[in-house]
């Protein structure tokens, strides 16, 4: 063995092994890292009529309304494929669409640094993320809303690292406003990549972020530029200028990504009422046209690179404009959308979602909507799925943790030995054995199961009444937030090879010298 | 027409006019009644052989292993029918069991004093119930847990009256132990008869009981004896007290209720690893021979009697023994149940239950677990909707608002309009006109169904955080607490007839003066 075969073995090997060491004294007992598969058959209010009704209406947008793609760059590939261009405005013909969307393949995996959290988007997976993207930020310490730190961040990025059921990093789970907005990438993802080791993402906000991103995850994975572009190893997630409007930076990043065959995910904005039509049926057909154009793009530059159909369809308030989140019109949008999904042989991202301020009862029943609706609808990637306040306006670590609350649950739920009927399970003999006068606590059937036998929640309190008031009459949130306490004095970073965190410390330095990027975007 | 057609004409017209003039000045703006018909093709765990092989137990349970009937006139009633009796312990072939369940409607209605609130139990409704039975209170005035009165449960009776999206009156909302246990029955009814107007349900405690109680809605709806017996005007729910047992009252109160052919609830309580095998599938199989026993009994005193094969499969902490509700076990067994009930064709209940104490976001999380357990089950009647707090011990108000919040949203999602694909819908005219650079607030399309577009809360806070904020910053069950207390302001009784009034009220006064009920029960 060679030096530095060693060197990649102990990266990657020991790593792990450190790790799967560490749980056993963690914080708190939670379920093991897993990809969990959502045995559901999907909820579909579209007849098949619909569903082509549904088809018909996407294919007429993009014939006949055409998107406008601020990128000439795009719009000169476009044209030479065969579309339509009319200035900005694309239009294409739908055999052309179907014929590139048939390309992209219903399921891919992404490899991060530590190949043992490789996730699989697709063949019935459901995973879940870390909240993306608030530029605020709430606990329940401060007590209100404040501008995001680099120190949230980086506090939340250990949430997203430390919890199992998490199995993909984000966006910036917040925003940390204090760091200057020319580096702030190298900076974040330096934390990123030194707190999880899981599948990383890039804003695409301009080619020198979105390059700096790529080359520091292909050296947080120790790989050369051919291995990371061999398969995907991260992604980036573009959001449509809705209505009908694809901009420069966005598509910028999409078609770099698309070169090097990452992971590609498009999630039009569409709120109905606003942005798109007031009919879900209307803003669910121009999400679809929003996205797959964008798909379409993606596979004429590289056939094959894995694309992911997001949606955000949701509706506002028509009282105030505001935009509402888990509302029961969001739920069918997002099932809407499953159908044309598969209907397109795409995996699909939706997202956890809730309009309300604070970690609340308001909170988890939206929240618990926009899950539900990911389970129904046979979404892959659920986004935002721990941490969203506010719209997506504020972070909190202590939603975060009632969310992974959740998500464990859901994940159990997933799990096939729940509603097996085997002679053992159906347990004939031990009813017969007990019968009308006794109980079954003490049976050999009961005893041989009962640790494994039901879900174990970390922050639900299942306590009587009286044994929660002695010991303190603690609500959900005070529980979470002493949790994230617990978690932090806990943490410990993943391993990573000093040579390597080396030179990626080096290579943000390299880049800050050099000043960044650009921020006008 | 005759003196006393008009006052029929009065009793029954006049209410339902009074009360649809008085909700557009209501303290809050809330869905009209409606039986919602819930779309959703049921998750189903099981495969058929799954199906067949819970069903091979099931029937198993009532050929081998028998039940106890704590009866001797049920039990006299099954040997003749040709049952095989050993003292208390019953057992029957399938052929008979599937006879005789195959007797039972797969729907029916239930009609109280009220024919506008007629309920359809069945055909793909999905109803709702209030928080029955709890023996405490909790409310964020009080703070703490406090035995229950007859002025809290009067409270919680107006709330069950004031929403629409409550279907029918379950049992007591709160135990008003204030009130003697001989004469609690007839205050309580009392009190729900002239409270509300839905559907009506009675205690099988005893054979006085349930007397009085199907005499007072027989006066409350001014129906003669034949009228009342005539089609379900009221209904009981009886327990099995598992495993595998039927006890005195309840069997009582069951075969009383059958003669009179009106609506039959049985629904065993089987806690899986406590009262029932720990693996789920043995648990439901239990559950479903303890209940269709009491079905088969029902059919023989009264073919075609309406039953309900009701469910309360959850699980234990097995670290306590406490019990838990809202689990991913507690979900799956309510949607294999909803698989077996759809097999012997009978209606099903379930219920909205939780374990949390107070009403935050674990008691949410845990109540939308239970409620989309019923929804994806296919359940027809759902107990305890709202209002339920500590695994059943305690009511709340403030739960029951934020329960009915939900629910209104769940009744809203099961609108065939949100996935319309009609021309009008798809909206492909609008969105040309709106184009890349508009917005469609301003659309004719938005302006004329933006008022109905949308499911409005009466609840949620949509506010962005910095309104809420300037608000008050009020969290969820505090402003649950404010519409408590703005409702009960603001509730009338339902118009009801003096005469009846004064008969139902002489009716108390000559029970109690006999001395109620025996409170050996």
């Amino acid at each position: 063995m060679s030096d530095s075969d060693a060197m990649t073995k102990r990266r990657r090997g020991g790593g792990r092994a450190g790790h799967a060491t560490r749980r056993g004294t963690a914080a708190i007992e939670q379920m093991p890292w897993r990809l969990p598969v959502n045995h559901d058959r999907p909820t579909e209010p579209l007849t098949p009529e619909g569903v082509e009704r549904m088809h018909n209406a996407t294919m007429r947008i993009l014939e006949e309304i055409g998107i406008e793609f601020l990128n000439p760059e795009a719009v000169e590939i476009l044209r030479k494929a065969g579309c339509t261009v009319n200035g900005e405005n694309v239009r294409m013909g739908r055999d052309m669409v179907m014929e590139y969307v048939g390309m992209a393949p219903a399921s891919f995996t992404i490899t991060p640094r530590n190949p043992d959290r490789t996730i699989t988007i697709g063949d019935r997976h459901i995973l879940f993320g870390n909240v993306s993207s608030p530029p605020n930020y709430y606990d329940m310490e401060v007590g209100t809303k404040v501008s995001g730190t680099r120190e949230m961040c980086r506090n939340l990025l250990k949430l997203t690292q430390y919890f199992n059921c998490i199995h993909f990093a984000g966006g910036y789970p917040v925003e940390p406003v204090d760091l200057h907005a020319s580096t702030r990438h190298l900076d974040v993802l330096f934390d990123k990549l030194t707190l999880t080791d899981k599948v990383m993402h890039a804003y695409s906000l301009g080619p020198e972020r979105v390059e700096d991103v790529m080359e520091m995850v292909r050296i947080a994975g120790g790989l050369t530029h051919d291995e990371f572009d061999a398969k995907p190893h991260m992604y980036t997630n573009i959001n449509s200028t809705s209505p009908l409007k694809h901009d420069w930076p966005m598509l910028d990043g999409w078609m770099r990504m698309a070169r090097r065959g990452q992971g590609l995910v498009v999630t039009p904005f569409t709120l109905a009422g606003a942005m798109a039509p007031v009919t879900m049926a209307g803003a669910v057909a121009q999400s679809l046209a929003e996205g797959l154009c964008a798909i379409v793009l993606a596979q004429i530059i590289k056939p094959g690179v894995p694309c992911v159909i997001g949606t955000f369809t949701s509706n506002v308030d028509m009282k105030s404009g505001a935009p509402a989140f888990g509302t029961p019109e969001y739920m069918r949008a997002t099932q809407m959308t499953g159908q044309m999904a598969r209907y397109y042989g795409l995996p699909m991202r939706s997202s956890g979602v809730c309009a309300a301020n604070v970690p609340d009862g308001q909170a988890m029943w939206e929240t618990e909507h926009s899950l539900w609706a990911a389970i129904q609808s046979g979404t892959h990637m659920v986004y935002h799925a721990a941490g969203w306040l506010e719209g997506g306006l504020v972070a909190s670590p202590e939603k975060f943790i009632m969310d992974c609350e959740v998500l464990q649950q859901l994940q159990r739920y997933m799990e096939p030995e729940i509603w097996d009927t085997s002679d053992d399970a159906l347990a004939l003999d031990t009813i017969a054995e007990v019968g009308p006068n006794g109980h079954f606590f003490g049976t050999q059937h009961t005893q041989d199961r009962y640790t494994k036998a039901f879900y174990q929640p970390f922050l639900s309190d299942w306590k009587n009444f009286e044994a929660w008031e002695s010991a303190g009459a603690v609500w959900t949130p005070e529980r979470a937030h002493m949790l994230y306490k617990r978690i932090l004095d806990d943490f410990e970073d993943p391993p990573m090879d000093a040579a390597i965190r080396e030179e990626l410390s080096d290579f943000v330095e390299r880049r800050r010298s050099e000043g960044g990027a650009p921020t006008d975007f």
